[in-house]
């Protein structure tokens, strides 16, 4: 490993830490996380285990003890806590840790974080505590970044592809590709390391070819491109997941757009309204559609206030249109189409993310062209689902990806990891190139080592101080 | 105990339980925490542990394992955790118990407590692991009520006083209370079972002035007394700490009203902003004012609108005005006191709760009468602070008590413990004052017994179904 220069960083150095590791509020529990080289004596000035005998400076790893976070000259019990020990190596980020697990709300964290910085602990950085494992060894880059994900994760499947590479399947696949190109590296190596006389005697007549300055064992070169190129394409399909697509619902008054909003929820039971507590003049509710994180918005309401406002809700409404991956526009099939309905179709040009639906096809069957539903009776939503999933498909162009979207198949997690397996696969493709134009080996051998090195940098074996603490800074605090 | 009739309240069985501890979001962790009969082999099902040769049926309580939350046929890793595996009796709840420390974000807990509930565990009721430990005998209801009290509490003397009966110091005054009335009832049981002639050959001379049918050892009864009505005080301040004061800042434009208000916020360092995500046209926070949590209202803006808008602003002022306990009227010094101020004057009555401020003091000086200060430089603030921390003493009448307000000296925590404390302090009076009148000893002798099982009720002795679930039922999920 090559991090010594991080010691610099803010974020190389071994001294006690802690954080909030979880939302503090109206719950049962604040868990507050401590990490560092002596950080479990540290801590001992600061707890009175319920059993007197107990001793904290003995204690072993990976158990549990029930006390009290004390102020430091013992006079005053602050909070009562149970607290996890872990001991270096045996611990998330292989030093010596504690987890304490207070009483929730807001004043019994606040005093006990009081309490342990009195003691000497100090804030940790975002991402702090993993950045330690990293460097200790305890988790690669990738594994790193999964986290960071599995947090972020909006849907079930994106979990899922998160966990995958927190297996290890991303590393697994890096580590192999790089392997068949050390091979491919060391053979060129040798062929390097001798004249072409010695090659052609020690080297099989099949050989030939390659002691003009081609590259040996071109079939794994081009099989390691192969798979550098699948993972790269897998990007299109995880960014989806991760990122997912806005959808908006439009239309005229009483065209159903509340209903058809309240039916996408009702389908997804898995929903997570993460809404922040700004205020906003639309609704929007984050669902999930086939694994895809969908932000959906409801417009209604935006045209539906008294003049002043109404010009401000049309632009509003507008810039959402314009922002939208997807838009749902309602008929309303009682009314038919209106004048409004044609001026709005009048305005928009036929793009590929506009859906027209017939509402009320309870009440009036729809004409062709439209995707017919009835928001009330749920007549013809199951299709529209499909619809919708298929239009976000086929817009990110990622559809001879889905055949086994649930499958956790290998996939890029970062448009960092994505960069680097790019620049991989460029410098492969030249050096495959080159050789097909019988430039010399010791031109192409370099290629070769430097695509290996930007796989190093995916999984952290080669990386930079401003590269780590990039990666890093973007964790939350307690992470 | 006599709590075997609340089986049937839906409280009182051991089945598997699980929810959340925290509050989910983007975190490093999610706590979930699972107790009941037979729940670490409930658990077993569903987890992996990394180390394939720990047998998690045989883990030693009070132990911390890491591994892998699976679906129940172990097909897919769901999520990374680490849990603590408590064994009966020694775990919060008495129970066997389980607290899984899963990835934050939303996706990861949904899966997991998924996979729990597929397992077999069920929804934890609100309060329900506390209800178990009152039930497994664990805590008393001072210590269980003092929980909410600690998850609620707002400043630091707040949390102090609810630690303290964490601790046990009310459980206890009400069981030494409790011995004292107790000592009472035995001796007047024995005047009952013998007749006065034997007594008076038992007894000795003193006893004589008893033996007309008064209670024995009144001493102690009004020792018992005067420790009741000490405590039944006590809640004026405690509810004082829990609860707060409204404090509201009102004035005209540019008298300073924002700067005020973040005068306050500048002073007190330990702020809970716990602002819920309502629309509000006033700015609030929350400030502690000598440990008293103070819910701050500025009014600046409410005035400062157009002309449609301003009534229902002005009208908005003046129901905060009538709702505060405090009034922080801001005068501007560099103006004087104009026509408004006068208005203002003449149309509120001079009670108690409006202090007057003569506000930026460095330009002009104030008049007599008026708290002189200039949020601008600092001048006179300290003093403003002080005043208002004496003003909301004087006004909740419990200046007597503030001797020590930083002690955690014994008080009441909750309404339901002042109800039955001041039930048993009317009943022991009545019997005091039956005494004196030399009405029948068997007459007093209940009163005094249900002044008993008043106090047994306090701390859950004495209970009912009714009672106990109406009490954790109001108690946060996962605690």
């Amino acid at each position: 490993m090559q991090h010594s220069d991080l010691k610099s960083a803010g974020y190389g150095d071994e001294a006690p830490i802690a954080a909030l590791a979880t939302i503090p509020g109206s719950c049962a529990l604040t868990v507050i996380r401590c990490s560092g080289a002596g950080s479990i004596e540290l801590f001992s000035s600061v707890f009175a285990p319920s059993n007197k005998k107990t001793l904290l400076t003995e204690a072993e790893g990976n158990t549990v003890i029930h006390g009290w976070i004390v102020s430091k000259e013992e006079s005053e019990k602050i909070d009562e806590v149970v607290i996890s020990i872990f001991r270096a190596p045996k611990s998330y980020t292989g030093e010596d840790s504690i987890d304490i697990s207070c009483h929730g709300g807001h004043s019994a964290w606040k005093a006990v974080m009081a309490v342990l910085k009195d003691a000497g602990y100090r804030d940790a950085l975002a991402g702090e505590f993993t950045f330690r494992a990293f460097m200790n060894g305890k988790i690669d880059l990738t594994k790193s970044e999964s986290v960071i994900e599995l947090v972020n994760a909006k849907t079930d499947v994106s979990r899922r592809h998160a966990v995958s590479r927190l297996c290890g399947s991303l590393q697994k696949e890096i580590n192999d590709i790089k392997a068949l190109l050390v091979q491919v590296l060391a053979t060129a190596e040798i062929y390097l390391d001798y004249s072409e006389d010695e090659i052609s005697a020690d080297f099989d007549a099949g050989a030939s070819d390659e002691i003009a300055g081609k590259l040996p064992n071109k079939e794994i070169a081009r099989d390691a491109l192969k798979k550098l190129k699948k993972l790269s394409d897998s990007w299109l399909l995880e960014r989806l997941y991760q990122q997912g697509v806005t959808i908006v619902i439009a239309g005229c008054p009483n065209s159903g757009k509340s209903s058809l909003f309240n039916s996408f929820l009702k389908e997804d039971r898995s929903i997570v309204t993460d809404i922040p507590g700004t205020t906003r003049d639309w609704i929007e509710a984050f669902v999930s559609v086939e694994g895809i994180p969908v932000r959906l918005i409801d417009t209604a309401g935006l045209r539906e206030t008294n003049d002043s406002v109404e010009k401000i809700g049309v632009q509003r409404s507008r810039t959402l249109l314009q922002e939208a991956d997807i838009v749902l526009y309602l008929i309303d099939g009682e009314m038919g189409i209106t004048d409004d309905d044609y001026e709005f179709l009048a305005l928009q040009n036929t793009e590929d993310k506009y859906i027209f639906i017939w509402n009320k096809s309870d009440i009036k069957p729809s004409p062709d062209g439209y995707i017919s539903i009835s928001a009330k009776t749920g007549q013809g939503l199951a299709q529209l689902f499909s619809t919708v999933a298929a239009v976000i498909k086929k817009q990110t162009d990622v559809f001879q990806l889905f055949d086994e979207p649930n499958a956790a198949s290998i996939g890029i997690g970062t448009e960092r990891q994505k960069k680097l397996v790019d620049s991989a696969c460029s410098l492969l493709k030249e050096a495959l190139v080159m050789s097909e134009n019988n430039e010399p080996l010791d031109l192409i051998a370099p290629l070769i080592r430097e695509a290996v090195n930007s796989l190093g940098e995916i999984t952290g074996e080669v990386s930079t101080a401003d590269i780590l603490e990039e990666m890093f800074s973007r964790f939350c605090v307690g992470k």
